[in-house]
């Protein structure tokens, strides 16, 4: 088998069906995959989330993962910011002609890791080659289904004056992770991306307190997007405090110095909940209680005053308007 | 609003907002894409079918469709090749810097007039942007579900010696004309697509016969790939006749023109269904009956000898094998 990806591992011939066979397959084989028709087949009953990402994060490879990773777990946490339990996954690749076999088998790797992590299955595929020098590297795109249990109602649009705004730790590790490997930047400790799939943890949390309004994982655009998603959906106003937003040092320091602020940095395994005020404690636990919550915190409060903003209460006493993304200071963070 | 795609279009903050609520939900308008949420939801009980492609085709605007049409049209096909009732897609774009929004707009349309056809509803999405040069133009991932009849069973791997193998109509027109247009090549008459969705004729062909063994579009590859996986799945051999495979006088020509063999140019509004021998006539007409299958024809029969081989008998007289593709005679034909 050659090396390098052809374009011949794209046409549906010969080379693409050994791609299959000796990468793909072996590395994520499941029944439903390794039928290889022309869609996976399985029984669902219930209520069927459904939602998709396309990654073409640069470089592929970052500190704490890489797009195989990414690519799980964003589309694992979009199920899950629906209240979903994320059963299966389909993973497409658009390649560049000349990609090392090698940096392929890795990725996919990265990809089995992370599904068995996440307890999911990759149940479908797709891979297209492109010429050298019309796509940059490597595209993967996921799409994903999950089932959501009774009595769950979770959407941008439920929360209410009087509910509490939570978010389950650090913000910004992501994309100065990828920042920092990208521009050749270099701190006394490495920044890592926080890149991790949350299912479980939602999980604990909808079993601490049915009865969360909202769930939303603040990537691309990051905190400040989020929220303001979170207001204008629901038609409410949302308040928090500078001083409750955890921020690593060295996030902290080299947003600093490149003139960027960590409310509008990426996250990938981080996400705000907002709930009704009374359970709020209960919730906060839950997500304390799991490794990729530790950090959280109880940080605002939604109001029902200028329904879409978002205010912040600043360190120096004084408040200000947070406004959603405009510009992207970090294209392809994701 | 830019007339052409930024950066900050993929960056998920206001202008990517202002483009998923002015270019995509005002097209592909419905209640459950229109929520805005991170997934979409729905209630499902039954089979599921769940199935993705990348479409990386150039150029984006071919005679008889374009990369959205063939976007929808794929991946309903691929649903309907396992028997299933198309219901919903998602669509992911991944857009190079400085599309003309005009261009991204006319896709677009085509997506949603495609779906009207098609019968399914576009429910989640995704938008990339990458840098000038990183990609070529748009690329687009969609996935599909849908639900799968009580008694159906198609597969790849149902194929019984004995059962016979018909084919819809003519084959190499959707490649010869995206090739037609790509190298600028001109013939009396002009090569046009074939792309269209395919699942109103299997819903007509499983009410003719709910016995139906396989079904397969023969994309990437053409009819000879689909063949040689349907004798590899099923381990049974497949003796076609040459005479009886349709092939338009323009793509004859225009393939050998180029030394191509139209048995390996793909297609995208056709399909293979092998059916038990006393089912044939039935299924065919069923076919037939339908304006994307009025050409259709049995093509050949089922064997038990020399499991996975495919043969052909020439209109000389002689047989001869016909192999899986090898090699990628056009490179980004869907």
């Amino acid at each position: 088998m050659e090396d390098r990806i052809l374009l011949a591992h794209g046409s549906g011939g010969r080379l693409a069906h050994e791609l299959v066979e000796r990468t793909f397959v072996v590395a994520l084989d499941n029944p439903m995959l390794s039928r290889l028709d022309d869609s996976a087949v399985a029984e669902f009953n219930g209520r069927l989330a459904f939602t998709t990402d396309s990654y073409v994060v640069s470089p592929i490879s970052f500190p704490g993962g890489d797009i195989g990773r990414l690519a799980v777990c964003g589309t694992v946490n979009d199920l899950a910011m629906s209240g979903a339990k994320p059963l299966y996954l389909s993973l497409a690749f658009i390649i560049e002609e000349g990609l090392p076999l090698n940096d392929l088998k890795q990725v996919v790797d990265s990809v089995a890791l992370t599904a068995r992590e996440a307890g999911v299955s990759i149940v479908t595929g797709d891979t297209k080659v492109v010429h050298r020098g019309s796509a940059d590297r490597l595209f993967i795109n996921t799409a994903g289904i999950g089932i959501i249990g009774e009595g769950v109602d979770i959407s941008g649009s439920n929360a209410r004056p009087g509910d509490k705004v939570l978010l389950s730790g650090t913000i910004g590790d992501h994309g100065m992770a990828v920042l920092s490997v990208r521009e050749g930047l270099s701190f006394s400790t490495t920044l890592e991306s926080d890149c991790a799939p949350l299912n479980a943890m939602v999980a604990d949390m909808l079993n601490a307190c049915s009865d969360i309004r909202c769930l939303r994982d603040p990537t691309r655009g990051g905190l400040a997007t989020t929220l303001n998603e979170l207001a204008g959906q629901s038609g409410v106003s949302i308040r928090i405090d500078e001083g409750s937003i955890p921020v690593r040092e060295e996030v902290r320091a080299a947003c600093e110095m490149l003139g960027l602020d960590p409310l509008y940095i990426a996250n990938e395994g981080k996400l705000v909940a907002i709930v009704p005020s009374g359970h709020a404690d209960r919730v906060l636990q839950a997500i304390r209680d799991n490794p990729c919550g530790r950090g959280a915190s109880v940080i605002g409060e939604v109001g029902a005053e200028n329904p879409g903003r978002v205010v912040m209460n600043t360190g120096i006493g004084s408040s200000r308007i947070v406004d959603m993304l405009t510009g992207d200071p970090l294209p392809r963070i994701c």
